[in-house]
């Protein structure tokens, strides 16, 4: 199959994508309104940026209605977030928390989650995740106008915690991790090392 | 463990964000020199930034030597590029095409690789690739200076090819795509999906 992609409708063109750049990794994204109302939302577009400064960078596509994403209106107002990682126990929780709410709406109650105090920024992370990295905004980007322009967060990772049953031999235990993996549509995959290939 | 980020050393930095941001796609970028000489190497910093534009990005960290990488050089020369997706039974190729080599070296050749003329783009494509995603640069964003600054380009995709036999029922076949991901030190998973979960 070949596709111009000017000729293709927007549904069709993001299933293409999220159908194929896959296994992507998942940013659980925690905020705080200026008010102090805490969101919560993953996002699977989602990498390293850079290692010196270290930067973490997530996409989040603007929505069909007008409103700002929480998460994305938050961090703008407040420069502040916690890139919290999804372990297997922790899908549904986070499933929970995809859903689009309202603003006043804390996702950790809704979900049922602890928080845990952060050390550098004031919004919480969620407690029983097993890595947490405290960032501050580096800067963001915006591609495009409409439903589906991305709009690019950079954060800049200032802290980060690593639950000791994931340490091992000095180093995060990716197996002990059990993080999970976006594919496309609903489904998800499993973080499992599956085979090893030394460098050439 | 708490790790201040500020009293990291840059490897452990390193070791830390690859080990936690995890299972992460692949892009199997191919470019051209200007004379010619194709070049192929993976970079698993990398997902969808924008639909609308259609943008994938990903990031190039600086390497120790002061050369640039050939990917980030062919691409600031040319503009062009192609992003395949590697599916397991192509691991073995891809990972020799990992290595350092002279500029003047093609590693399709090296790594024994059947090239497809792209459509859109001068650079080919790797035929066997079960998807190819030809990209024209948008933007090259260059963070911080020395070793493990990233490099981030983002592609506007052009035209995507997708196989046959990953094509079912109008969408991509995440089990036949055979897609495998990063994770720590030289480790990958498959890109199985093991659950699905219906967004709220």
């Amino acid at each position: 199959m070949e596709f111009n992609v000017q000729q293709l409708e927007r549904t069709n063109l993001y299933q293409l994508l999220v159908g194929c750049v896959l296994p992507r990794p998942i940013a659980w994204v925690s905020t705080q309104d200026v008010k102090g109302v805490c969101n919560l939302a993953p996002f699977s577009f989602f990498n390293v940026m850079s290692v010196t400064p270290p930067l973490l960078g997530f996409s989040i596509l603007k929505q069909a209605s007008e409103r700002d994403k929480d998460t994305l209106a938050n961090i703008r107002l407040t420069g502040e977030l916690v890139v919290n990682i999804v372990s297997q126990p922790l899908a549904e929780a986070m499933n929970i928390t995809c859903g689009s709410y309202p603003a006043d709406v804390d996702e950790f109650e809704l979900a049922g989650l602890a928080k845990s105090q952060s050390v550098t920024v004031k919004p919480p992370g969620v407690a029983d995740a097993p890595v947490r990295l405290e960032c501050t905004l580096h800067q963001c980007l915006t591609f495009g106008h409409g439903t589906g322009a991305g709009n690019l967060v950079l954060a800049e990772v200032r802290h980060i915690y690593v639950a000791d049953q994931v340490w091992k031999n000095g180093a995060i235990d990716d197996v002990g991790l059990q993080a999970i993996g976006k594919l496309g549509g609903d489904r998800y995959s499993k973080a499992e090392p599956a085979f090893s290939l030394a460098r050439p």
